[in-house]
C-alpha cells in the first residue's frame, strides 16, 4: 500500500473545517436522557473458560431503548481492592467472541469490560447482541454505516454510541471496579466509538483510539474505496438525491466533532498507508483535541497500524495515568 | 466462466433429496393466515413519468405484519377491459426504481405489478420499502440471506414471501386487472420469490422464474463462493455451532420444496456457467415441478442467462396461456 | 470508486486546449459528401415482437461506403400524425439487440430509431451490422478504438460517424416521423457519437449525451487504465513510434472539437467517479458548447452515472423542446 | 496454477472424438488452389540491424487473397551452400517484431523464416501485416478467434493457415535455402498453425508445436476461462443461437483433425498447469499423430511450458532429422 | 471459499500412500545426535512488559548447529510448584513478537514456551532469530519451503525441526516447569512442526496441531495455488529437472510420516474450505495416528478454522491430560 | 497503467536530494579490497548447446567472499582477434538460464559475459549460484531486498555488487576479449547493478541501464506497491523501529549515488507507466550523471519499456563507442 493520502508533515497540522450541527450537544443530551429512562440493570455472571489467573464474567446491561447489550468483564484473580477499568469497543463486523479473546488488560492488572456491538459479530468474531431497529430504519446498503441514516434519530450509531456510554456506567457498577478510574479504548470502529464516548462522558481517565473509524465522513467517502467507508458512497450512488441529508445525519456522529469535546488524556495510533481509515481522517480528529495527547505514527502500516507492537505503548500510557501505576 | 457444475445431461434429471420439514405446509398456512389478519388496503395512485402510451400507478398495500409495501402498476393506456396481469419480483439488492424501468409487459398489452422487496434497493436500484424486523432478528451477515435466520418465524424471507403472496392479491384488486389471469415472474431472487408464490397460491395462470435464487441452499453454499449465496457460508464460518439450525430454517424457504407444489404452467431459464445461481440448484427445483413446464438453457451464459433474448420467449409463453393471447 | 479526477469546482470551468486540425471541417465535409454518393435506400419492415402498444420496424439504410446498416424503429401504436424522433447510438461493444430492449422513447410518445454500431455487438448485446474495413485498416489492438487509426481516412469512427449522420437522414425519411424534429442521444460511445452528429448536422432539435466517450483522447489515455480508452495506450505501447500519428488521427474525431460546433440544446450527464469516461474528459467537451446546455452531475456514480434516474430527466428535457410537448 | 485438467496417465491416451466435416480435405484443397491463383512473388530484401554473425532479410510474399504478408529471414553469415530452414509462426497477439527477436535457429546454423500473423501484432510485439477481411467477416468478439466465424469461407484462420502454407513455399524459394529440408515450428498459436501446415503440406522435414492453440475448440471453450479461448464462449454468450454454426466452422480448423494427417516427425511440448491451452486439448491432437513423435511434459508449468529449457530440446530434435546434423 | 477438496465422508478414511525413505528414522536419529553435540545452554531472563498477572522471560537456547534460538516463556505469577508446559510453534512468516501476543496458556494456569522460527518473522510478526544457512543452501524460491531443498541435509526444516526438539528440552529445563508434563501445539506451520516434534520426542503429554502445514507435499503442490505450498510448484516450474530430487528431500519432512510415529494424545482441527492447508493433507496425517486422537472439523472455515472458538477446545483437552487438571 | 508518477517535463530535471553516507567511497574501497584478497580464478569451459555461429563457455570466477559465481560467455565463432565485450547483469528473480537465452550481443559481433545473480534464479529463469550468507544475515522479508539489510556489511547487494565488479575483471581475463573495451548492461535489477559497477570501475567503455532498479529507495518504497520494491515496505511494516537503520544501509547501495560517479558514456531507457521501477527513481539517477548520456523515454510502457525495440538502440550506441564499430 503506497502512500496515498497527505504527507506526514501536512497531516501534523491538518485541520479541515467539518460541519457541526448547531444542536449537536442538545441532540446528544436528549439522546442520553432518553436512554437513562431505562434502568441500567447491569448484571455480571461469572463463567468458567478455564482461565485460572483471571475471573471472567458474562455481562448484560440495558443500552439504547432499554435493549439488553452483552459484554465480558475480566479481572485478575486475587487482585485485592477496586481496580482501574478499561472499557473496550470492537472493530467493524466483529462481536465479543469469548473471554479468551480478551486477555491483555486483565493480565496487565486492570479490570476490562468489552462491549458487544449491537447487530455485529457475523463477519469475523461472533456477537450476541441484536440490533432492534426502530421504525424508519431502512432500506440500507448492506452493513451498518447507512442503517437508518436518513435521520439522526434513527441512525444506527445513535444506538451504538448510547450503548457505549451506558457501558461505561456498567463498568462503574461492576464488582471490583474503581468507578473513578475508567478509560475507553478500541481500534477502528472501536476507536471511533471511543472518541464519541470520550466526547460525551466528561470524567474519563483516558481515551485510546487506534486508527479510529467514523471521522470526517465526507472526505473518507471521497478518497477511499475500501470497506466500510465505501458503504456511504455505495448508498449515495443509488440514493442520488440524499447526499446532503445523509451527510446532515452523519454530522451528528463525526469523531472530529467529538474530538473537540475531549479533555481526558489521549493516545492515538495511525498507519500512513491505511486505506480503510485514511490518515487524514484520523489526524482531522486528533488535531482537534484540546487536551493532553499523543499519537504513534506507523509509516509503513496499513489499517493494522501498530498491532501487537502498540500493546506495550498502551500499557505504558495507562500506567502513566493518575492512580493506574499499580 | 468455464463449466463448473454438473454436465447438462446430468442436470436434465438431477433430483437430489432435499430436507423438507414435516410441518412445511402448516408453517406457511399459519404464516399467511397471520398476514390476512391485516387488511390488504391496496392503493393505486396515478403518477406521471412522461409515458404517454401507458398508465403508471404508485402502489401501496399491506404486507407481512401489516407493513406498507410499495410497488408500481403499469397498464397500456386506452386498453379496453380488464387485462391479464404479470406480478414481478426483483433481483437481490435492487428496489422498484421508477416506472420507466418496467416497460416490457405493459408494452406487450398486459397489466404489470412490480413489488418492492422490503429492505432492499440500496445496492443497485432504489427501493422505497423498509423491512421492520421483529425481535430476535439478528446479528446477521451483511445482506439479507441470514437476517433472522435462527428461526423460521423471524427469517427475513418469511416476510418477503408473505409480501409477495399479498402482492398477487393486490394485483387482483387493481383497477383494470382480470383477477382470474395473474402470472408471477422474476429473475434471480425474483425467480426464487416466484417459485414460493406459485407454491403457495394455487390458481395462478403461469410462473416464469429466470435463474432462480433460493433453491437447494446447502448445495449452493458448498459449490459457489459468489454473492449472495456466500452469505450463508460467511455466517456459518462465524456461527460455527449453528449449521443445522440455519439449514433447518432455510428448509422452510427452499424453492425445491415449493416447486413440488406448483401446478401452474412454468417457463424457466438457466445459464450453464452461472456461478451466482448454479445450474444444479436451478434444475433441482425445475425437475420437481409436477405440471407443464419448459426451460431455456443458455450454455455459454452466466447469471445473465438469456437477458434480452429471453424477453420474447417470455412474451410467447404468456400469449400461449389461456386467455392471454389478446 | 474514489474521486480520482479533478474536483467538481475545477471541472465546471475546465477547458484544456485540444489540438484541432486546420482542415477539420473540410475533412468532414468531404467525408459526408463521399457518403452521399450512395443512395440512402432506407427501408422499414414491420416486425412483430409481441409489443401491442408499439409498432416496431426492422431498419436498413446505406451508411459509409454504401454499406447496409441495421437498426430498429419504434413508434407508439395508433399515434396520429408525424412524431418527433429520437435517434439513439449505442455504447461500446453492444449491438441493436431486439426491439424489446428499446421501449422508453416510444412509450413516451416519440418515434425512436436505434442505430446498430458497425462491427460491434458481440460483447454484450447482439449486433447485426458488419464493418467492412477498407484497405490499410490494421493491425490493431483488439477492439475498435485503434482500427485503422494510422490515418483519418481509414479510421473506424470515420465510418461510424458517417453511418450516424445517415441514421438521422433515415429517421427523417421514416414513416410517421416529423423530419423537422429530430434529436440525438446515447450513452458512453453513444454519447460520443451524438456529439459528432450534433457537430455535423446543423438543424437538430436536441442532443443528449450521457457520460460521452471519445473526448480528449490524450488526457483519457493518460489518466485511466479502464477499457476501452486503454486500447489507445495498449496500441501505443507496441507501436512506440506512432504516438503523434495516432493522436493526429484522433484529433479529427474528438468530441471536444465537435462540441464547439453544436448549437442544438443539450443535456449531458456525468459521474464524478467514472473511470471509464473520466469526468474531466466529459467537461472538456461540455464546457465548449456555445449554446443552451445543462449537465446532471452524479457525484457518487461511476460510468453508470444516472442510470434509470436520468431517464425522466431526459424525457423532461425533450418535452421542453419546441414542438415536443405532445 | 494447480492441476485442473485430466491427470497425466489419462492424458497419455486421451483421444476424444472430434467432429470432422466430410469435406474437410476438399475444403482445404479448394482453399489452397484458390490461393495459388496469385503469384507467390516472394521478395527478400537484406536489412542491417547490426547483427554481424547473421544475414537478415525483410520478407514479403503474397498470401491468402494475394495479399502481401511480411516476415523475416535470418541466415548464418558465411554459411556455405543451401541450408535447412525452420519456418516459424507466432503466438497470439504478437507480430514479427525485429530480426533481433529471432536469433536462435540461425545461430544454430539453419535458415529461419518468421511469418507475420495478419492483423496481429498490436498487443505485445509489433506486426506489419494487415488482415484485409472479406465481406461477411463480422461482427466479432474483440480478438481474432471469432473473426468471420459464421462460415468456414470467411473465417480468419482460413486466411492465416493459407498464408502459412505459402510461407513454406516462400522459404523454399529463399536464397540459400534447401527446399527439401523445411520444418515448421511455433508456440501456442504458432503451434496451432504448425499443426495445420504440417497437415496440409505433405513433404515437411519436421513439425515442432509447443503448447499448441486451436485444438479441440469445444472442450477448450468449456474448461477454461483464460484468453484467448474465452473469445469463443464470449461470442456465444451473445450470439446464443450460433453454437452449432460456430463449432461447425471451427471443425475445419481443428488441430486434432490436422494431426491425423501429419506424417512428418514431431516434437511437442505441454505444461500440465496450462490454463491457456489446457493439456487435454494438446494431447487430443498429439495422440492422433500417426507417425514418429515425442512430447516433453512440463508438470509444474503453465503456458510457458519449457521456455528456454525447451530450446536445446528443439535443436537436438532438428539435428536428428535427416540431413540437418550439419 | 467453496468446498474444493474431497467430501468429508471420504476425508474421514483418506489414507493415501506416501513415500517414506527407508532411512527416515536413521536420518532423524543422526540429525538429533549431531545437535546434541552442542550444549543446550538454555537461558531465561525475566523481562517486564507490564503484565502483572504473569511472569515473562526472554528465552535463548542453542538449536541446530548450536545456533542461538529465541523464544518467550510465560508463567502465571505466584503459581506454586512446577507447572505443566505447552511448547508452541508459530505459523509461516511470523516471529515470536512480544510476550503480550501469547497470553492464553499462562492465563489458563500453564507454563508456555513459544519458539521463534529461525529466519522468519518479517512478514507479519517480528522474529529475532536468524537462520544461518550452511553451504549448499540455495538458490531457492523466495520464502522458506525450498531453502536448501536439494538435499535432506541442507533443507531448512531439518534445522527448524531440530530447533523444535531442542525447544522441548529447553522447556523441561525451565524454572517452574514440570519436565514430565510437556505438550506441543501450533497452528499451520506450527502444527506441522508439532507433528514432527511429537514423532521425534517419545514422551510428550499431548500434541495439538491446528490446520497443520507440511503434510503430503506432493498432493498439496498439485491441488492448491495458495501460498506457501505454491513455493514448491514455483520452484519446480523453474528447476524442471528436480522434481524427484525435491520430493525425495521432502519425504524426510512429511507430517504424514511423523504422524504414524506419534503416541501422545492428539487434538487436531481442520477447515473444510482451507485452500492453504487443504483438508485432505490434514486428514492424510491425522488418519495415520495410531493412538488416542480427536479432530474438530469446521466445515465453513478456511485456514482460520476454529480461531478463538477452538481455544476453549484446546484448554479442555489439556485439562483432560493426566496431571493437567490443576 | 495510467501515468502515476511525475509528468515528463518535471522528470527531465528531477534531482531530489538523496542521503549519501560520508564514508560511501571508503566503504566500497574496503569492500573491493577485501574481495581482491581472493584470487579471481576465472575459468571458461567450452560447452556445446548446438549454436554453430557462436562459441559458448561455462564461466566460473570467485566473487564476494571468494565464493564461486557462475556465468556464460558467448563469442562469435571465427571472429578474428580480441573483441569488445558486454558484461550483462540479470533482472530480479532470474538466473543465467542457458546460453541460448543470450544471443544478441554475440550475434552483433561482441563478446558477451552474463553473470548469474547469487541466490536468484528460482522464480523465472534458472540460476546456478548460491548466496552463502554470512552471520547476521536475517530474518528477512522473502526475496532479496532486505537480506542482511540491518547493516551495510551484511547486506545482500554488497555481495552482488562485488561479484559484479569481479565479473568485469573475469571478462577482461577471458580468451578473445579486449580488456580495454568492456561495457556493462542490464535491465531492472541488471540496470541497478550496472550503475553500481559503472560507479565503482573507472575505465569502462559504456554503461547501458534499462529501467534500473535500486535507485532512490525511500521514494520508491513510498510511491509504489509493486514487487520488488514492496519488500522494503513489507519489512518495515513488521520491523517498525528499523526505518532509519534500513535506509541507512540502503544509502550505500543507491544508484543515485553511484550515478554521480559515472564517467563512461551511458544509454538509459525508461517507461513512464512503470510501476515496478517508477520513472522518477530512474530520472533521479539519470539526471545525476555528469558525463555523456542519453535516455530513451517510452511513454506508454510499463516496466517492459522498449523491449525488443530497444535492442537496436543499444547496438547503435555500442557501435558508436570508440573501437566498437567493428
Amino acid at each position: 500500500m503506497a502512500l496515498f493520502d497527505l504527507p506526514l508533515e501536512t497531516l501534523r497540522t491538518y485541520a479541515p473545517p467539518v460541519h457541526e450541527p448547531a444542536n449537536f450537544d442538545a441532540f446528544w443530551r436528549g439522546t442520553l436522557e432518553e436512554a437513562r429512562a431505562f434502568p441500567l440493570d447491569a448484571r455480571f455472571e461469572e463463567v468458567d473458560f478455564g482461565l485460572r489467573s483471571l475471573n471472567t464474567f458474562d455481562v448484560t446491561f440495558r443500552g439504547s431503548g432499554g435493549q439488553p447489550v452483552k459484554g465480558w468483564l475480566l479481572r485478575p484473580r486475587n487482585a485485592g481492592g477496586d481496580l482501574p477499568c478499561v472499557v473496550e469497543f470492537i472493530g467493524y463486523g466483529g462481536g465479543r467472541g469469548l473471554p479468551t479473546d480478551w486477555l491483555t488488560y486483565a493480565s496487565a492488572g486492570y479490570a476490562h469490560l468489552v462491549m458487544d456491538t449491537r447487530g455485529q459479530g457475523s463477519v469475523w468474531r461472533r456477537g450476541d447482541t441484536p440490533d432492534l431497529a426502530p421504525d424508519g430504519d431502512n432500506p440500507q446498503y448492506p452493513g451498518f454505516l447507512t442503517r437508518g441514516v436518513r435521520s439522526p434519530q434513527t441512525y444506527y450509531y445513535r444506538r451504538v454510541f448510547t450503548d457505549a456510554v451506558r457501558a461505561v456506567a456498567a463498568a462503574r457498577a461492576a464488582p471490583g471496579v474503581d468507578a473513578t478510574r475508567v478509560a475507553v479504548a478500541g481500534g477502528s470502529q472501536g476507536g471511533g466509538i471511543s472518541l464519541a464516548v470520550a466526547g460525551l462522558v466528561p470524567d474519563l481517565a483516558g481515551v485510546l483510539p487506534d486508527v479510529p473509524f467514523l471521522c470526517h465522513f465526507r472526505r473518507a467517502s471521497e478518497i477511499t474505496n475500501a470497506a466500510p467507508y465505501n458503504e456511504v458512497a455505495g448508498y449515495l450512488r443509488v440514493h442520488r438525491d440524499a447526499v446532503e441529508e445523509v451527510f446532515g445525519t452523519l454530522a451528528y456522529f463525526d469523531g472530529v466533532s467529538f474530538a473537540s469535546r475531549i479533555h481526558a488524556p489521549a493516545l492515538f495510533s495511525v498507519g500512513l498507508m491505511d486505506e480503510v481509515c485514511p490518515p487524514s481522517t484520523v489526524f482531522a480528529a486528533y488535531n482537534r483535541l484540546p487536551g493532553r495527547k499523543d499519537i504513534r505514527v506507523y509509516p509503513y502500516s496499513g489499517h493494522e497500524a501498530g498491532e501487537g507492537v502498540h500493546v506495550p505503548e498502551r500499557l505504558r500510557f495507562l500506567r502513566g495515568l493518575s492512580g493506574w501505576a499499580g
